[in-house]
This record gives C-alpha cells, structure tokens and sequence, in this order.
C-alpha cells in the first residue's frame, strides 16, 4: 500500500467498485454540472458525484439525510488471522448501515477512512473494498468516498448516511409504558462464533459467519417505523445493554420474558463445544472471565450469548400494545412503568450474568 | 479518558457543545418523532435529531448531500506539544469543512470519530470538542454526531455535510482552455508556520497561527460557484499538486504567473528567520530536504512555501474568461489547451522545485 500512495488506492477502490448501480464516477469523470440530471433516472442510490472529488454529492430526495459515524478497529473489533479482508469489509459496512436501519431510514451512501499499515497488500485493500460495496448492495448503498493514511494497525471509520422517506426518525426516547418489545434479526449468533473462534473451533458454521459477516435486517427498520414503533436500537453492544439505552433515554423500565429468549438448539451445541474446549486446556488467550470463576454451563453461556453478545445487530423495539407484527418481528417483553437501575429485567429480575459486549481483547487495548 | 469510557466520553462531549444554534440534544432528549416541526424554525443548520441517538438527522433541503470525510493524525497532521487541543479541533474541522465549501455548497454538519490513549485527559478531549464546535460555528456548520475508540495515538476521522441550496456541484473536471485560475485565501502561510515550528521560532505569529489553526474562506465556495466557476478545489497538498488534479481531471494544462504569487514581506521574514536558525544548527528533525544537498535561498522558501505548502486549505478555482471576480478572488494563472506531465507550469515552464507537501515526519509515519 506504501508504494502505492493514496492516489494509487483511491484508484484501486474505484475500479474494484466499478460502474453501475452502486457504480462511482471515476477520478478523471467528466459530467461537469450536469450530472444531476444525468443521474437522476439511475437505479438505487443516487449518486450525483463519486469518488474522486473534494466531496461526493448525494441525492437526499426526503430533504432531511440520516448520519452515522462507527470505528471499526483490528484486534477489537476483527482480527486479520479468523476474518478474510472481504469478511472484514462486510462487517465495518453492517455496523454502520444498520445505525441509519435503526432511525427507520434506508441506508443510501457509506464514506470509509481507512487506516492501515504501509505494509498492508494492496490485495487486502481491494477486497476488503469488495466486501464493503458487496454489503453496501445488500442494504441499496453504496460507497460514495473515502480516505486512507497510514496506521500501525488497520483502523475503518465508517459513515453511513439514510433518507427517511418521509418517515417521523425512530428514536431511543419513545418508549411508553405497556408497549410491546420485539427483536427482528439473530440475537447471541456472532459472540457465539466469537468464543468458538477463540476456542479454536469451527464449527457450527452458521454461527463463525454470523460473526465474521454479520447480516443485519436493514428493512427491517423502515419497516417498524412504518408499523408505529415508539423507540428502536441496533444491537451492537449486547441485548440487555442496548435495551438499557432506550429504557434510559425513555424513562421506563423494559422486563423481557427469559422464555421468549430461550437459546436454540445450535447455540447450545456452540456452547457445549465450548465448554469441551475449556475442559481441554483449548480456550485461547480471549476466553471470557476471570480465570478464577468457576466456567458458567453451556446453558448458561448460550443464555448470556442471547441476552448479553453484540455484533449481531438485530434490531431491537418497541412498539404500541396491540401493533400486529410480521413474523420476524419477535416479542420479547413489555415496556414498564419507572426507572432506575437496572433499567432492563429478566422475567422481573436483574440479570445475574454480566450484560456487556464481549471485547475481542479489550483488557489489552492500548 | 479509560476511566470516563465511551458513554461518559459522549456526555462531556454533549455537555461543551451544550444547546444553542449549534447545539445537540442529549443522550436523553425526549422530543420523540416532532422534532422536525420544533427545529424548523431554528436559526443555523437544523439538527433534528443530535448526538446520542443511533444516528443524526440533519436537513437537507437541496434534496441533495454533499459529504466528504478526512484523517487527522497524530504526528502527521499535528503535534501535541506544538498545538493545544482547542487548535487541532479546529484544525480538524477546517479540513473537512472546506472540502464541502470547494463543491460550492455550504457546510451543515459534522460527525467526529475520535481514537485517542487511554491516559488522554478528559480536558484535552473537552478542549479539542470546543475547537471543533468553534470552527463549525465559524463555518455555519454544527458537530451531531461521532464515535469514540481506544488507539495508540490521536486519530481523527472527521465527515462534514453539506448543502448546494441549488447550486450544481462545482467539480474539478469542469476547467476548459482560456479560463481564469484564480485562489481565495492565504497561500503558503501554513508551510511556513511549520518550518517555523519546527527551526523553534516563535515569530511570525500568524504564520504559527495559521498552521495551528487554518481559517478557511468558507463562503467563497458557494460565492465561487455563483460566479460561475468551472472547477474548484481546496488547496490541501499544495498549490501546484492541487492545480494538478483539476488538470488531470479536466484535461487541460494550468499555467500560472510568477508575478502573481510573489511572496510577501512576512513569508520572507519567515524564510530568513528560518534560514538563519538552519545555519545555526537550530532546524529540528522534521526540516526539510536532504542533509547533503545545499539549503534553498529564503527566497526560494518562501516562494515553495506558496506553490507547494499545503494545509492553507485556501480555495483555488477556474472561471470562464471575462469574469468579474471580488477582490478576494485573486487571479495567478490561465487555463491552456493540452494535458500531460506537468499539468501545471509556472511562467510556462515545469517548477524546478518539489510540488508535494512537507509532512510533519513522513519519513517516520509507520
């Protein structure tokens, strides 16, 4: 990448992006002012001005843009030796498309500031700019700009931008008490496949992509704010703690239902494979707790993966009593009146376990 | 910062941009889906939805975003023991902030990631928020939103908004055969405050200043694009390598006068003071140049401080010929037919000296 210059890069990433739908005008593009027009009968996103310029200039038809800024950070967020450059390319997309998801809005444009090692292979770049753009398509975005610097190790600052569409933007604070709250979206898969790659295991299989490319339900968001939700998060930081935003930002107390949150079949095989591997003196240097705990049970590792494990990015909301929701809008639990801490129960009570996102390494975070 | 962590990080950050025209909600606003209606009729840009949500939203009344994101780092684009935290906030938003003004259109917002030490003090992070909130105030633009990691030493991944009110976007592709070329703004003021900084001078001060804390002219971006300009720019690497891209963008050659950047009497001052600490054995590591070749006259600083110092972030621009320019619109070249290497002649002939910009350590970047 050093020898390439930035120059060379944003080149790089232009031609492995491409033209068409999600396409970019080229450095040398040379539509001048009249690319609105030119633009304007495309498919998906708009794009009026790509790559290549002082700044990328994006059609906003709601007359209001969504925005959102997410890191993406080697070594706590992926590490280069379990996840492929487009894995990790998919995955700094997901993280930031589903924050605009959450607002309601539909995800129209990404910018990237990468920073990464002058050693980087020039290959890496581009396929980690094939799994940006491949999950950008995904949720109808594209990748409209970017920079890159160097880094000592590799470091993405993402930015998606949205367009509510007319809709009212779903925030934390709606929540009301007797509301229902429902998830849509895999709960507890990717910190699963987190601990069975620290483990050393790869299998279930499901549950390592889940980790390694996370698939967030992007329409899934525009569509509970069409179906009145009151307040929705993504959920990044873990189910009990990002729930835990909402009932403070709400004033409210949110109670799930531990039944409604039973962990299927394939995380307990994940778990109890997990647990072998302690038994064998396999579990690697991330291994959660502390070494002196007693281990939790596969059932209770399953449970806490569900309530307490980011990086799915589900979402998580809240709708009136009585809203009538699609199947994969689950019911999870009812929204209460008061608040304090802990702001979120289980079946009443505080959760035992720890409710926070399982870092990759955060006790060595420098 | 470790101890305060993300969420507080975000509160002090909330709590210096505080409410006001540039102001944010916080975390625990609760103006739910009205906010559009109660926002409308603020003045400056209208932030519906601020900081501590999962995303921002901002209006966007052209219907159209314009958006661009820049690195600020550590060691490369500032020192901490040569600027407080308060100038690399601004610094860090004029860098963005201009790259919209260059498009023509006018700057809205602001989303700041910011990765820092876990031993940077919460003031050094309070101030450097109130250098960013100062310069988007400056420039009519207002920070909603960011992201806070862990990292070995300060990075900033700023992304600015912005609105065209109408405007076609002003590329760099537009230049043609007989246009003015013309800059807006202070030429090589900025280079030479880092040859300053770095001989251990402290005079001129608004050389020093004007590394510390760059002052782009905003509005004559819009102001240019209403004149009609043809292509535009904000000169970040240097005058001629910046020039050089909308050549090699428009297809054409640039050629500039050397009558009309003439360095002026306090550039001279500072190429002599800087010359006469090099003969002093005062220049610290990061002066410039092999050791073993012989140091340019101060007249040959000065004059390389205007064509090739970056980070002035002056605007430069190219107007069809005929047109009546404001006085701060000063006219140093004419666009020609033809394109090739160098895309850009001063008097007619290839610049004998280096075009790029000096970085702080380029040598050292890792």
């Amino acid at each position: 990448m050093a020898a390439l210059g930035e120059f060379g890069l944003i080149a790089e990433v232009s031609a492995v992006l491409g033209p068409g739908p999600e396409g970019l005008e080229g450095p040398g593009g040379s539509e001048g002012p009249e690319t609105r027009q030119d633009a304007t009968g495309r498919k998906g996103p708009q794009i009026l001005v790509g790559i290549g310029d002082d700044a990328a200039v994006l059609a906003a038809p709601d007359g209001r843009v969504v925005a959102s800024t997410d890191f993406l950070l080697e070594g706590r967020h992926f590490r280069r030796d379990w996840s492929s450059a487009a894995d990790v390319g998919v995955k700094a997309a997901a993280r930031s498309l589903i924050d605009v998801a959450a607002m309601g809005a539909v995800p129209t444009g990404l910018l990237v500031a990468l920073a990464a090692p002058g050693d980087l292979p020039v290959s890496w770049a581009r396929d980690l700019t094939r799994g940006l753009a491949a999950e950008c398509a995904r949720a109808g975005a594209s990748v409209i700009g970017g920079d890159t610097a160097r880094g000592p190790s590799i470091l993405l600052a993402v930015t998606v931008l949205g367009d509510l569409a007319g809709r009212a933007p779903v925030r934390r604070s709606g929540a009301a008490p007797g509301d229902l709250v429902a998830a849509a979206g895999p709960l507890g898969r990717a910190a699963a496949g987190l601990a069975l790659l620290a483990a050393g295991l790869d299998e279930p299989a499901s549950l390592l992509a889940a980790q390694r490319r996370p698939q967030p339900p992007y329409d899934a968001g525009p569509e509970a704010a069409d179906l009145g939700a009151t307040a929705m998060i993504d959920v990044s930081d873990g189910l009990l703690a990002d729930l835990g935003h909402i009932a403070a930002a709400s004033g409210v107390l949110i109670d799930l239902s531990a039944g409604r949150l039973v962990p299927d079949e394939v995380l307990l095989t994940a778990a109890r494979a997990v647990a072998a591997a302690r038994r064998h003196g396999r579990l690697g240097r991330t291994g959660r707790g502390s070494p002196s705990a007693p281990p939790d049970t596969p059932a209770q590792d399953a449970l806490r993966w569900v309530l307490a494990g980011g990086e799915d990015h589900a979402l998580a909301a809240t709708f009136p009593p009585g809203t009538a929701l699609p199947s994969r809008w689950e019911v999870i639990g009812e929204v209460r009146e008061g608040h304090g801490t802990p702001g979120v129960t289980v079946d009443g009570r505080a959760w035992a376990g720890s409710a926070g996102w399982d870092h990759f390494s955060a006790g060595e975070a420098s």
